[in-house]
């Protein structure tokens, strides 16, 4: 084992301060890595305050992980020391399942391992995230990190990347499309620059006329502010795709009603019951669908990258020095960071 | 012109009672036609009460139409007289919209005419349903009726028999996929034929033990009685999709938690807000999608009948004498009917 340091809350009170622990034993299988990147996840900050409840303490988060590979266990045959890789939100799956089967392993059936607050399927342990020097991951849940990008700046693209990416191909979103993404934050501009880049015409949709011009900056063709009904009634049937980033309740209707007959409502960020109540009669009178999607599978988390490199997309990051992530989470939870905060772990390493 | 009779109601208190008519003059694309037979649907008893408030009286309706052809207009070229022909849930639309250009005349940008209540694009006079002993139609929305079929029971299949197939097709339906069934009326009994015959393993669930039997009777692999916990989650992550029948509000999250990863609940019946509020997680986690569809287009419409003839589908019906309307009516709203009344139109003819 080797003894890391890293960032942990003991409670759903208290504030993330440092650890020391042993990461686990590397397994033939493994690849062991030093960790110089991680974003900063809304999610990070739900399971730090133990807001659905689940939270084993202490937890350590962070699953947007890039590094370099510092060891290799005698099975691994995709990476060697030194590469730059990178590790997401899953880190073991069943690996047998249809759903693992099919590179779908955030549905695999017995429960994927999360990067963190996971139980690790051999020894049982809580798996500790990336606010830490070091981690120890099977080559089957690491991804490679193509040279030409970023490592800081691609670090979000293993949440909040794959998160959008994947459904934009799941659904079907093609040149000419036009699509509408709903916020603007971590998720949604990482939306706008897929959706960009897959040829489709881009609305982000606001509450607010202030976000207007930071919009057209992010590259989004045309600008809705979704408070004026006015607007929003000229939008009527005229969307193929929404990519819905919003990740707490708000009335689905008005943006089901901007799409055409057979367009889709892609859900991303909300796990609460919709409410206002989702009026059966939009889907059915003009075959909209609403769907899902979580995440990605390690092979398009994969694809996500390579995409990245080949279209030059990254995330708009701020760095963040490690002994601040208490702030950077308030500032987060008023909506003020552009678009997410990536921990430069040399500030770890020198504390 | 020509005079008709048919049953009629002139206002929402008021009984179905038999008036005449006339019927429109014949244009160079109609099709005048003769009926025999006319399926009752639960929509003619929604709009005969006004109880979606957009009802103009008097309203004469019916749209599961079966008869003869008596005339062409000049420009017909698919029909001649004497041919065994259908009208369905629609007798216009714009003709030039996307949709009307796909074959989807259901989903016109201009709105499709219905059968009944709906008002004529020509004169703009308000069209009068099948419970008449006669009609004229345009040909795009005339389908022939295959020989092999009995004409009195391919009725229901233009409207509860389209409903059902067309989501069937359009979502994907394909042999050894395990489909759930949702309500066993007119469209659920017709759901089962359908997804039996596309090599489906098709699961009825009912609220009640007493119709077991009959479920089985109607072809299902299995019944599950959804009021039942204990069956409900046993039945957890297993379903391919869910064809949702039920017209009326119902909890649809325990159907959803049905549905393996990447599943599908389509909905035909349910035009109200969803209550209790649907639960948005079930989407995200499993990547599940909520669809809706409205009835089907016209060469669709024909390709069902083509498929019900060869595969030997017709409706369940219970034969009706028009002087019986409204205590059909009566006997629909207890569900007291196996599985749709049609009217013989000779009982209109012989009064």
């Amino acid at each position: 084992m080797a003894t890391a340091k890293g960032y942990a809350a003991e409670s759903a009170d208290s504030k993330l301060a440092p650890i020391s622990f042993e990461r686990r034993e590397p397994r033939p299988d493994d690849v062991s890595i030093e960790i110089d990147y991680c974003g900063v996840c809304h999610t990070d900050i739900h399971f730090a305050q133990n807001d659905w409840g689940m939270t084993e303490f202490p937890v350590m988060p962070g699953h947007e992980i890039i590094g370099r590979v510092t060891a290799i266990g005698p099975d691994v045959t995709d990476y060697k020391v030194g590469d730059t890789v990178g590790v997401g939100c899953m880190v073991d799956s069943c690996r047998s399942c249809s759903a693992c089967e099919s590179g779908l392993e955030q549905y695999c059936l017995d429960g994927m391992t999360g990067t963190y607050n996971g139980v690790d399927r051999h020894d049982g342990s809580i798996t500790y995230g990336g606010y830490s020097d070091k981690v120890v991951v099977s080559e089957r849940f690491v991804v490679k990190v193509p040279e030409k990008l970023d490592p800081a700046a691609a670090a979000p693209i293993l949440c909040a990347g794959i998160t959008t990416y994947s459904p934009l191909r799941h659904y079907g979103v093609k040149a000419g499309d036009k699509v509408g993404v709903i916020g603007m934050g971590g998720l949604g501009h990482m939306g706008v620059k897929f959706a960009k880049a897959l040829g489709a015409e881009v609305t982000i949709f606001t509450r607010s006329e202030a976000k207007v011009s930071e919009a057209k900056k992010q590259g989004a063709d045309h600008v809705i502010i979704s408070t004026d009904d006015r607007q929003m009634k000229a939008a009527a049937e005229s969307f193929d795709f929404m990519l819905d980033t919003v990740p707490v309740q708000h009335d689905l209707n008005p943006y089901l009603n901007c799409l055409k007959y057979d367009g889709t409502h892609i859900l991303v960020g909300l796990l609460e019951p919709v409410d206002p109540a989702l009026q059966a009669g939009a889907l059915v009178m003009k075959r909209r669908v609403l769907g899902g999607s979580l995440i990605g599978g390690m092979p398009e988390t994969q694809e996500v990258l390579d995409f990245c490199a080949e279209h030059g997309i990254t995330c708009d990051v701020e760095m963040l020095d490690i002994h601040n992530i208490n702030d950077a989470y308030e500032r987060m939870k008023k909506g003020d960071v552009k678009y997410r905060f990536v921990i430069d772990m040399q500030t770890l390493k020198a504390a």
